[in-house]
């Protein structure tokens, strides 16, 4: 999986009065497409939480906002693996509009692998991080793209 | 207490791209205004949750949206309780443009006590039942008010 | 076509710390439901906004929440016609857990049919008012479900 | 104004179904400040808009979360100019929970003057300028605080 892709349209509830979408909503779309990466991946979150006892905080993002969405806008949101560590993974991801190349809004998103219970950090589950691993090894092979850092 | 009021700026991530504030949004200030109704009584959610094992959920909720309410606008929230049962209470909620008097949005907002963690009807405790009670005499007492039902 | 269903997943930004999909989201959930309901009868609101100068305004909602949604659920939304006027159309919305059949949430929603600059009532465009009143008949031969009215 | 302060209580709506503020909602509290502070200087951001047609746009935010906000905490986010350019403002915000130090989140905030219509930069006017540089001197006299850059 070189660069995981989830599409998302943009309705009234993501927009604002000036009527572009509005700057916290990109997070939304881009947890949206962290989800679904991991379920590409095999693993379901509240399993994780429920089975494994983790969940995946975010720590930290930088998001640069380049030029707006606008409602009724189909939007591609990317997911790829920057790093991943032992109880953390920091991804890239970029939202595009459908059939169109420049991002709209670029990100970087540091997760942290915290204990469901006590949200102090925990490892990755093994079967999860050689799944991310994977997911690192093919994005480093590719170098076409440039994220914010 | 005739008819509590709560204030609410509109802020952007109110409205939408219709220049106004998105519909589902008039729900989140008058949970809002719920909350700070119950505060004012001398009860703190998490505290009612956390001691006494109940939330409150909404079981039901009829609105009618009558004129837009905009960016930077700042609304009254009001709670008045129409009915208070066992495990149950019905309160009826309007937002007003601060300084006007014509509401922009009404509502009937029925809610169950219900217990935290299964969910199930348990009934208000009695302190709480009480002074919820006495809400509900003094609005009685005063019918200048027309709310949907 | 004789009931629209559109997939929604919930993903943390729905839920609260009830652990429950928060109650003004359900309304998020209906309107994109409608959103895709309108392209499938071939209409996109940024059209008829733009070319017919019209949006559909919500005039009023009755919902009832009968049981909760959680993360990671997949929920299906439904929309039907129930009534279709010059500048308004009546939906009846279920919220159902995909695979089950009782519904999570109920909803009966009036729109009006509004000029994009003036907010004022204006006739549903002819084509628009055709195709939605084709879906009111099927609605209406079809009397399996029952809604809050 | 060495540091502008605006208070946000934690309502259900901001949580997420992990008991704490959802990551994105942070930003939203963080707009509220913003707003708020520009109030405070004497500017409402609609009459910006209307009169003077300019808007502030989010161009880029880094954040960090440090440690989670729950339901019900009332927190205080603050302002802080970090860099006032011709077209551009730069400003450092960090929520802290009331009556406690440490933050919860911290984050820097880069935005553009743009014009109302066309959204391409646009001088921020004189008087708001001014205004806004005068917080730039007093914060640069204070060292105390630290934040991301």
């Amino acid at each position: 999986m070189n660069e995981f892709l989830w599409p998302v349209r943009v309705y009234y509830e993501d927009t604002d009065a000036g009527g572009v979408v509005y700057y916290a909503n990109y997070l939304k779309f881009m947890e949206r497409a962290r989800t679904e990466w991991l379920r590409e991946l095999g693993f379901e979150q509240d399993a994780l939480r429920d089975e494994e006892g983790i969940i995946f905080a975010v720590r930290a993002v930088e998001v640069e906002y380049l030029k707006p969405a606008h409602f009724n806008d189909l939007l591609n949101v990317s997911v790829r693996t920057l790093r991943a560590g032992k109880a953390s993974v920091t991804l890239t991801q970029a939202v595009v509009r459908d059939g169109q190349t420049d991002p709209l809004c670029l990100a970087t998103v540091r997760l942290a692998s915290v204990d469901a219970a006590t949200l102090r950090p925990k490892a990755v589950p093994g079967r999860v991080a050689r799944a991310i691993a994977q997911t690192e090894q093919t994005a480093a092979a590719d170098s076409s793209a440039t994220y914010i850092e």
